[in-house]
């Protein structure tokens, strides 16, 4: 039985001055249905101590964990019950979890009405996303002027091998004494290993304002809670904004070995930059890993020859087992962008530039039936077929993470995916070869939650 | 000729990240009609170093004035022309004169767009009103949650005495010995002398965060130009609102000697302060001057215990040329206020508990037909008669120096006013010693914009 | 009869973390003779607010003024008594104030035994000096290593006219908005107004790390009392080390009219810039004053072209009634010191390279066989005539304004000055001069403390 | 091969303002014979990436490595030769190591001078040996006036198990997570474990201002090198010094798992409190480590208990595997060492009330003689057995790790120690139960550098 606490406290950090109305609204959090999102996202930053991928068994764990919001009038107060202990020392609640309770109230609860009921955005349009996308990372206070473009994003899997963690320190490290910064999706492996080895780094360094930017969505922060070093969170209303997101704000993105959500992020990366309009936008992105990985990036380089073709591996580079070159060819990517915006008078914090096709923006429900009617041939243009590919891993990741796939597929039985023959072969043998190096989440025996066919 | 200079700057301090959205609606003020708002505000703020009471040359003499907003990627830019050359110091502008014009941007273009056609706040309503005052105040950064009571809203005449002038300096100056702020409604005189002294006892204390705020209004801002001390500026969207937000951020009012105007101030402040729901809510409010302005206080006290009775004194004492006893008084009675909030568990930065009647809210036309039909008598509930009594004076002061007003008066004459007999002929009495004192706004002979009758 | 106030307080900034023994040496002032000369200073700082320029009888209405050092295991408190009421405010005192009483403590007390009784420095070499001058100022945090040169010095006298002292103040509000800082001497005057002129325009460019240095010694700062606007206050052992201490970390000099002193501060300025090894070291002098001081300045300019030859004119610029152009000349002179330094790799706080003669480092002690054995003829080198010219009118200040002089020349009469018959004719003319222009301090009818002959 | 690089650099930090003749004084090391010391200390602070106990194989491996101060008239520069290459990333030197090089310049070359040449304190006094420590500790800005009592000093070895190593991380974790900072004497190991543990929890409590202070010695600091988390280095001319630094600085000590030179520490530290003047002092002191250090421990106790009897162990706790009981009870500890100078009005940051006797601050040179001579039975004072104890563990651990001592070793053979029998008996159990744990440095076999008899 876990140690639990209960106890009232005031969030902290970007909640001071609300209006009566506003802490009416927040209180209100049963009208709007918005109170199980509250309690899901506020347990997974207060278990940040106890890093797990089982998303459903903290919830279980914790099946009696509560959260209310009380109005006073000097602003609101948080009453907590059967919390878990290891937020609290001695009673009183760490100082960094404090802030970013803060930061799940302000996200999921405020901004996501603002959002959602408000209609201030038209999410049917791509200027209306990217907007939204704009403004909850504003109201988060993650788009900093006054910067220097530093912001690496890291993507790749949450459980990693003991090494491979290890090496995502190291490259962390060394992208930290060069002055850069690091954003994931937070949770661990190799969203909190970039991190852990930037501080170091940075407190060495004495660079006291370093970032540690973590950007979830509701469905994947229960499973994926922020890590201790997280300093700025924002919670994201779905999937596809935080890709978004992602890309906008980051100035460089690193990917490790993962398996099949990094898959899904490489091909959302990829089919970004493949759009005719980016062409000419500096971007650098690298895969890397430690040795024993070189065959993971093999396998997703020839996917991604084979579907892509050459014009995507021009956007990329690969780099084994070399944390010093691949901070230094990030710095170099990085300081080209920088003289990128300065010269185009682009704003460094936001990449407005960058289209982002409607197939990208629009959020995938990957049910039964819309996993069965994904278009899966080389007959598509590139975009598209990298679009449909990513909405396909997409939905293997639900099936393997995500609370409400899991429970479709114990309920319908695995997805059904069609393709044309080579390529359904060739994406059958990447994922059987992330089975092979243990980069699938399995429960006993290997019973993937789709099936070719 | 006044020097001239036609400049592009980058506005400083609120607009820094903006989305491409909110830049274009900044660009497109011609179509919300808000050009001439922008250009009328940010020409008093650039003219802040040539004081005057006369708005109307000011326009005049800066007829070619200019001011444009560009859009660049990273924010956004004004083209200025043939702006006073005071504002800059070697073809570069002062700094403090670049953050008002900010603020103007923001609030002028930015709020106003967002309070007037969003239609987020019911503004038919007590509620929706108070709540829009809040989010302007918001926006602006004027509510601060750090920080202990300390506001003093000083309130008088911009055109008084040498002799008056220097005691406001004094009255400042011992306010800011005792770790008071303060906030006026910007322009010269007595919205200006509290403010210097402060400065001055602020830089002997090394309270190096004293706050110098002044809320203004579009119509009043191109004849009271922020004066230079001035380092947070809100331009609310009308008198009543202006009001409303003196009496929720301030922590305690001072009262000098003025014409019409203030006692327009005084009669909103007691009709709200003696509404049966405020009774046993504490604020300070001292009527203090100089030795030679004592008979005005007095002609002001003798007309409101006639017409608003012998509670309405209670709300208030005189101090007559005693800088150092106001300020003790002041400092003691806002040592109340944080007293009664800190029970209460009040915000100390908004005063959320005060009701204010929707007749102090509502804002009110001064038309011929308008000022004709107010009842004034002393059959009315007290507020009420407050109410008609402020209305009245409101008229009078826009006929006095509100552009629109003067141009009225101009085309059809005074204003005419009906009152029950005594209360009618002490009405003309209290003003006519107003205009006895030189306290009127005269141009040429005596010729008054109302007549009784 | 003044206010009077006995309390214990603790200083404030910069000496928090005393060793025992170091406790013990302040409290020990009686023994090392150090108690009179502390409470002389202290009663000056203390004093700061009744702004008077007669030492003497600041002493006699504080005659049982005093103060102890206390000694505490956490620190020092001191006690006062009957101190002037106006350095509190309800009991509490003036926290500039309390700062201005740590820097007398440390500079009169700490650094005075250090440099006096510990022989660190020796004081009868050139190099010595100059150290010890270094040591002081650096132990008062005056050298600021990461700050661009902005200081300039003012120098002029402390009774001057309404006009002069608005004019002063006019400069100095040009000097600010140039992002200008300002050394004086402390005290009224002169002194006083570029700061406060200063302090404005720097609140205007928000630059709140404006300095208002004062470097005084303690036979003047009884009888010029640091203003209120000093944040900054450094008392130097003697008059030739406060003079080095203006050249060493000013970047640039102004002169606006004064008295005598005024004209002893440009002949030590001039003497040590003639100096061959100074030949080519940037630095800006100028000479300024409203249009009636015209007179003033063109009689100084013929006396010295006349004693020191053409070449000492190429040194300074006069410029009559014009601030904004003083502003500006002395922007681009200070930019040239930048630059300059930067060149040679000089430091910006401390001016290493500027050759300073042992003539214009000894003390003089104006007494009047010293007085008259001062050598007056244009045969001597120019650096050693305008050394004695130097010292001539110092002894002719102390005559005027410093408790010992003044009381010698009650004892003995006025001094005896020898010089050249043309030289002495024309000196005659200019202090004659002077005091038809008033600049001479008289008490009843004109009897200058010195004669010549 | 190690790789070097040879680069010119400015220390960062504390050396900015200096006079010429203290740079004159620096460059000159090889007169005051100071080179040799400065080389090897920044050699240490250079190489602090490279982790080993072993300094002569460092000093081999760098026996190229040099160090030369430049003047330039802004300051000095550092031209280094083949210096470690982990010390600078792509060409740029680490800051945080820039720090710690300038701390060093300062402490061995200008404090030392100061200190060594002047004569201002009579180091054959306790006194002036206090005042000393406390001079040096000022200097290096290591005395922090305005903060809350905080500091635990963390002693224990620097070669322990990857166990007790994770163990000093767990409890500086939970250190850290109830606000307390962290004191150790550099190096790997126990020195390093806390100050790693506290920073994630500072980073975790947002505590911005965490302090990491290394106090070295030179004896040491080769062996020692400064860990990279270290953000205050003080190196203190000898060992006793250092020892006092610490119990002065100290809110509290922690003693982890270690050799001799824990031991010595211990005897130290017990030595002191036990002295009567010290009594009533309260200083927490806590042994502790995980499940299999229990012995060592129990050794310890058993060892002091026969040696200083049981008022010793009043003084100390032993908490074993409890790394949240430490820090409570250090955090309860430290509060009513924080009450007592409260009480007391005592510094909260240098201990002056702590008597310490000139046997614990006299330097011991451990030579065959000086320790052939120390007298070691239970019928001297309390005091004295602890003194002359410690000493016989000093002379051990310099035996083993110093320079000078190994080749001490290595010419003349094992010191000899007499003790009476029992004592001697026991001492001996205690060494060898160390040797049993591993906790005895040796290369090859078992060859102590003592012998007794």
């Amino acid at each position: 039985m876990p140690d639990k606490i209960s106890a009232t406290i005031s969030p902290e950090g970007s909640l001071e001055v609300l209006s009566q109305a506003e802490v009416n609204r927040l209180r209100d959090t049963s009208a709007a249905g918005l109170h199980d999102l509250l309690r899901c996202c506020a347990l997974a930053v207060l278990n940040c101590g106890n890093p797990t991928d089982d998303g459903r068994a903290v919830m279980e764990t914790y099946h009696d964990f509560d959260i209310e919001v009380l109005q006073e009038d000097r602003g609101i107060r948080l009453r907590l019950s059967n919390a878990p202990a290891e937020a609290f020392v001695d009673g009183k609640m760490i100082r960094g979890i404090r802030e970013l309770l803060s930061a799940v109230l302000r996200d999921v609860v405020y901004v996501y009405n603002e959002i959602q009921t408000q209609q201030r955005f038209d999410l049917s349009t791509g200027e209306g996303t990217t907007n939204a996308v704009f403004h909850i990372l504003r109201k988060a206070g993650a788009l900093k002027p006054g910067r220097d473009p530093s912001l690496v994003v890291c993507w790749g899997g949450h459980s990693i091998s003991r090494e491979e963690y290890e090496y995502t320190k190291d490259v962390g490290y060394h992208l930290g004494l060069r002055d850069m910064d690091i954003c994931t999706g937070c949770g661990p492996g190799a969203m909190k290993g970039p991190m852990k080895g930037a501080n170091v780094a940075h407190a060495k360094q004495r660079r006291t304002q370093g970032r540690y930017l973590g950007i979830s969505e509701p469905g994947i922060i229960a499973a994926e809670s922020p890590n201790p070093i997280v300093n700025e969170l924002v919670i994201m209303p779905d999937i596809e904004k935080r890709l978004e997101a992602f890309v906008r704000v980051g100035h460089g993105i690193l990917v490790f070995p993962g398996g099949v959500g990094t898959a899904e992020e490489i091909l959302y990366l990829l089919g970004i930059l493949l759009h005719p309009d980016n062409r000419d936008i500096p971007f650098p992105v690298v895969f890397t890993g430690p040795a024993n990985s070189a065959d993971y990036f093999a396998r997703i380089d020839e996917f991604l020859a084979y579907t892509l073709g050459e014009e995507a591996r021009s956007r990329y580079q690969i780099l084994i087992d070399d944390p010093v070159g691949v901070a230094r060819a990030m710095r170099r990517g990085i300081d080209e962008v920088t003289e990128f915006r300065r010269q185009q008078q682009d704003a460094f914090y936001y990449n407005w530039r960058l289209t982002i096709d409607r197939d990208f923006q629009a959020p995938f429900e990957p049910s039964h039936d819309a996993m069965a009617a994904l278009a899966l041939n080389r007959e598509l243009p590139v975009h598209e077929l990298a679009a449909n590919l990513r909405r396909a891993f997409s939905g293997i990741v639900a099936g393997n993470v995500k609370d409400k796939g899991v429970r479709a597929i114990e309920a319908k039985g695995p997805f059904r995916l069609s393709a044309e023959p080579e390529l359904m072969r060739r994406l059958d043998e990447l994922l059987t070869s992330f089975v092979g190096q243990g980069r699938m989440k399995l429960s006993g025996d290997y019973v993937p939650c789709y099936t070719l066919g």
